[in-house]
């Protein structure tokens, strides 16, 4: 069976929708979409590392769509981790762990990790938003499209903006 | 650099020590050593899993003798990454990185992975007490000894009993 190491922010969970949400809510004006393609979250929200601090920041993140019933799929025919930077933000632990337990709660504790680097994995398939975990990986290589990447090119990755997508490849 | 992947209970902590003092809080009475000796912690201590589930048992834990000096040397020479199965108990997160955080100030938030099974962890060495993480690791693997391991042969990992063997090893 193939194992799957499947990022949660950017991926399962849309953190942009949450800083989108959280910056309106502050300033009273939401930002456009355009505004902030092709540069990194936390430069791109101004409160950015205020919101990512704050708490439940990870706990009430949305969940990105079609994800659920496809991660589902993909945990019956795939030996699935998910793989989340989380120790960067110690607060996020637990929230991440409880956000996993209600959305996805086929997922089990065995599971999980919750690291810093992502060196560390060992796998078949990574689908992660950001290059510098998907570089290093020896094996298939998933970029999950987010504004922050879209002006990259994928290179040897498989770009795919929907988890419709990521069906169709490994389903 | 070859990677080291360092166990925390039973290497780093000192759980079994955090076990006899809260056992003799609770019933008066300190157990012997040889009464725990090839039985599994939460087996050996009638109120383990009470204890495990207790606000700061980890975070509580003593040190290991020697390992926070041997283990800042090790991370001079060797990539180390700290890996603990902690999501078993979701509370623990947060009580393990802030518990690595006070003892083990020169291992940063990038080399910690806390986890549920190690099957995905990728090394070159692994340092664990427990069969079940070092018998599927394929680089070299070093038994720390502890109570419920001590009927066991050690088979093909290194079997050592104090952090002072591990330094003649690996330094």
């Amino acid at each position: 069976m193939k194992r799957i190491a499947v990022d949660m922010d950017g991926v399962l969970a849309d953190v942009y929708e949450q800083f989108f949400r959280l910056d309106e809510q502050a300033t009273g004006k939401r930002k456009t979409l355009e505004s902030v393609i092709g540069v990194m979250e936390l430069e791109a929200f101004e409160l950015g590392m205020q919101h990512v601090l704050s708490d439940n920041f990870f706990r009430t993140a949305p969940v990105m769509k079609d994800s659920q019933k496809i991660l589902e799929q993909l945990n019956k025919q795939y030996e699935v981790f998910i793989v989340s930077s989380a120790t960067e933000f110690p607060k996020s632990l637990t929230e991440k762990q409880a956000w996993l337990g209600e959305h996805f709660p086929f997922i089990g504790w065995k599971q999980m990790v919750f690291c810093g680097s992502k060196t560390i994995v060992q796998a078949d398939i990574m689908i992660d938003d950001h290059f510098k975990n998907l570089n290093h990986f020896n094996g298939q290589t998933i970029l999950f499209s987010q504004p922050h990447n879209q002006l990259t090119d994928a290179g040897k990755h498989t770009r795919v903006s929907t988890w419709k997508e990521i069906e169709h490849l490994l389903l």
